[in-house]
């Protein structure tokens, strides 16, 4: 049984959601041991810990010039002290171009079966990944275990199959037959998939491998070598994925080369180079936006980004007004506001919001905002583990300015003590109050657990700002509470103009920064948030290039 | 019956052969009376007479500014004196941004069958187009007719059916529902295909439909307007197109300014104006390298380029060395080598080509090749007729270029007297022999019946520099003899690594030139002549963006 044919159920079944974008998920969220095993997780945080403090050896790849490596938690504020080989620009294009003529002439299904292969590995070590992501991001364990394992490996098998589809949207072979009234010309017609070439994989600090291993799969199974460039601050969990790519490549006598890990510190980053090096014909980003806009005018490179966008709520109408600011709250929260899809810009009408009770007025939704976050936050069983870590100081500076801002400071962020990690890097959402007129503060991100509350002229203005938002400084996401069917429709015809996906009245367990594999596309690629969504076909076939050739039928 | 009702069989029928890649031909490509009726001909070259000197009348649009038009034919070396209403840019954009709001809430179905009705309205015009087309590009009457009327109504059927077929890719709406152990979590999503906005189409002087329509559906089928930019010098063929458009759209009571004509005289050009604009979103262009590569650049557009390139012939060996010879010489003379796809470099070892009756020298298939040539040249049934007449006054000038460089002349080009106009512009072409170390004068596209045979040590050496000018120069076509299946693959090999399509070992009546819509990518988009392909999936899809929204179950 060849690996395709092992993995074959769970490819042709991806590839049928990706259509019907029904729920689906290959992997399992759950960790708990009747899922995964009664000692996954024990053994996990072993294996994780064994790792401290030594080199990072499970790599196949050769000619590293020296080993380095300084991340650091955000849990303890201390180094990890594990080191990885690094290498030179150079030494790793140059294996890639060596790996490319030979992974190129594998054929797809050989690829979709040794990448399937790869994240059932991966899946063994959903543990460690989770612990080393924990320890680099500073998510919450529940966080770091599914965004990290099995959300991420849901998202890699998105790409291999909408590439294993796009790579036999066409045929190989045909015969093309012309009657030309007295006779027929008949050629002989084929056609290749062509990969583009070396691509780089550059992560960000954040979600070291949700939001790279689209870009690792998605180019390795349309026939491109990759060079993954982690972020110095979170190298672990994607080296792991990497290493099982490596296994599977050479068990089937495949140069592990074909994916490399690229490490830099802080002190010497080699993004630039890579990206700019000739040889490179594919990039993947996830990071700030002004990285992102120079690497999308590279010129002859195919780039992929997700860059910062501000996320707006639109606060129109509500069923039940405690359950709308309870869910938002949740997402101010959660993992401290650190992730893409994290609201920011909450548009309120000055005269308030309706419910079936009457007008609540702005500043009672203020106030019932702050006392939702303030209570998930002062609840010792959910606040430390929702909240999860800091993972940069900057979010601390700016938290720090943003009670500085010319408003209202409804909700002041303070440290909260983790009990497992007395040292943990935290802070509590702050919530500022800003009038509308005053754009210019609210007109950029403000990474991390920041929330403004901007106080409208009505629920039409309120449209129009976050239209305006996500069109000039790009959305990944946005929230709206509204009753009325009007009111819903405007806001779903302007913000899709404005190519952001907008959650209605949600309540409860499911949020505006959860995007789910196989159903959401995250980051739509239509404004300045980002230019790649995943995982749209243009995902996987702007990385290769169909040629034709023909000959008589003789 | 609706219009798409009516339609439905031949865009079921295109999406299909999109896929197979056979052979499929929705308009007759034969302009014989008994496929388009006793009077076409007649009807259709009095009507071109008609317009001749008069104003261009037939557009719904309104507000123009002034009138004008500059054609002139390259048969008679006189202007056409019609005139076209000419238009503010501002009053083109204003009109374009209107339209849109009503266009994008078209469905796809109606939108399909409308513009599937232009295409059946157009197709009563094809001989009123192809005298259009003649006496604009100078191509000759079956060229004419053939390429501006069924095939480019064949290639715009093409992108309507992309485009149709993406838009229902994935579905409009489904229930979500995630099982969480005790309770499933229910989400209405829904998807929108939201069109990008603004889109500019701008015209080559050679190809004016033909080049064109594919943007023009392409960015129609996907909700986004159009305005249309001819060449200055080739108006009147897409004028009729967009004149059918407009009258189907406003039978069916939609705004006319969905697809503008926005004509500009040479002194005063609109182009650049247009393509800066904020407001457009797309840009089609066909043309030279230098303008598309600035049009590539310009920020926050998306847009779709044929631009130049350097095809190349690898003659490596042969079965019949005169049919090979008679393939090539009637590719040069074809249209005096004014298409995209013309051959230009002809790789020859310098031991010459191998065949069954032994080697060819250098020198012999040089002979041969010219003597294909002038046979042709100087055949009164067809000569005058294949070549046609030279477009533009500057390919002339490089014909004359061409016979000073440093090489021996193998055939010195002249002009041939067209028997129906004896003022045509004409020349035949000029062959010339270059070393292969000369790479300076053979490393750019020299546009016209210029045909270069060039020298090389041998065909590792002829692979590998037609590899390199399809990479750095860019190429459209390639073909190749070869009897020897080793080298065969090599071509096919390491020509797709330059995205480039390879013809091999074509005699008779079909040649490198051509390109079938449903069966040939025109364009591969991987290499620098260009960055779109007819039709691929990309070259819809990135038109529009996916947008998602998503809201709980009652």
């Amino acid at each position: 049984m060849t690996l395709f044919e092992k993995h074959q159920p769970v490819i042709t079944k991806a590839i049928e959601v990706l259509h019907s974008r029904i729920f689906f998920a290959a992997f399992p969220e759950n960790p708990s041991p009747a899922v995964y095993g009664e000692t996954a997780d024990a053994d996990g945080q072993a294996k994780f810990k064994n790792q401290l403090g030594k080199k990072f050896e499970e790599l196949k790849q050769s000619g590293a010039t020296t080993w380095g490596g300084q991340e650091e938690s955000p849990y303890t504020q201390e180094a990890l002290k594990i080191s990885y080989p690094l290498f030179t620009v150079d030494s790793l294009i140059g294996n890639s171009k060596k790996a490319f003529h030979q992974w190129r002439k594998v054929s797809a299904q050989d690829r979709a079966g040794i990448l399937m292969e790869s994240l059932e590995r991966t899946k063994k070590r959903f543990f460690e990944v989770a612990y080393a992501t924990m320890h680099t991001t500073g998510q919450g364990y529940m966080m770091a275990f599914q965004a990290s394992g099995p959300h991420a490996a849901d998202r890699a098998l998105e790409a291999i199959a909408a590439g294993y589809e796009e790579l036999n949207r066409f045929p190989g072979k045909v015969i093309w037959d012309k009657p030309m009234g007295k006779f027929n010309i008949q050629l002989n017609k084929e056609w290749r998939a062509v990969p583009k070439g070396i691509s780089v994989v550059i992560g960000c600090s954040t979600f070291p491998t949700w939001n790279s291993v689209t870009g690792i799969y998605g180019s390795l199974i349309t026939g491109n070598p990759v060079i993954v460039k982690p972020h110095p601050g979170a190298i672990l969990p994607i080296a792991i994925f990497v290493a099982e790519i490596q296994n599977v490549l050479t068990e089937n006598n495949l140069d592990p080369n074909t994916c490399q890990l690229g490490v830099d510190t802080f002190d010497k980053m080699i993004t630039k180079e890579l990206a700019e090096h000739p040889d490179v014909k594919l990039i993947d980003y996830t990071g700030n936006s002004a990285f992102g806009s120079y690497l999308e005018a590279l010129p002859g490179k195919t780039v992929f980004t997700e860059k910062t966008g501000v996320n707006s709520v639109i606060l129109d109408s509500v069923e039940d007004v405690d359950k709308a600011a309870a869910n938002l709250a949740f997402s101010v929260n959660l993992y401290s506001g650190q992730m893409c899809t994290a609201p920011q810009n909450l548009y309120i009408p000055a005269d308030g919001i309706n419910s079936p009770a009457g007008k609540i007025s702005f500043d009672d939704f203020a106030q019932k905002f702050a006392a939702q976050i303030t209570g998930l936050v002062d609840n010792p069983k959910a606040g430390p583990f929702v909240l999860g870590a800091i993972q940069n100081k900057k979010t601390n500076e700016r938290i720090a300015e943003a009670e500085k801002l010319p408003g209202k400071v409804i909700l002041k962020s303070r440290t909260l003590e983790n009990p497992q990690f007395k040292n943990a890097r935290t802070a509590t959402p702050v919530v500022v109050e800003i009038d509308s007129s005053k754009k210019e503060i609210y007109s950029k991100e403000l990474f991390g657990p920041i929330a403004l509350l901007i106080k409208t002229k009505n629920t039409n203005e309120s449209i129009a700002l976050a239209q305006e938002m996500a069109m000039k400084h790009g959305a990944i996401s946005c929230a709206a509470y509204t009753t009325d069917a009007s009111v819903h429709e405007k806001i779903a015809d302007e913000m899709a103009l404005a190519a952001t996906p907008v959650s209605f009245n949600l309540t409860g367990g499911i949020y505006m920064n959860q995007n789910a594999a196989f159903s959401d596309f995250h980051v739509t690629g239509g404004n300045p948030a980002g230019n790649a969504s995943f995982t749209n076909p243009e995902y996987v076939t702007k990385r290769f290039t169909w040629v034709g050739h023909r000959e008589p039928v003789k």
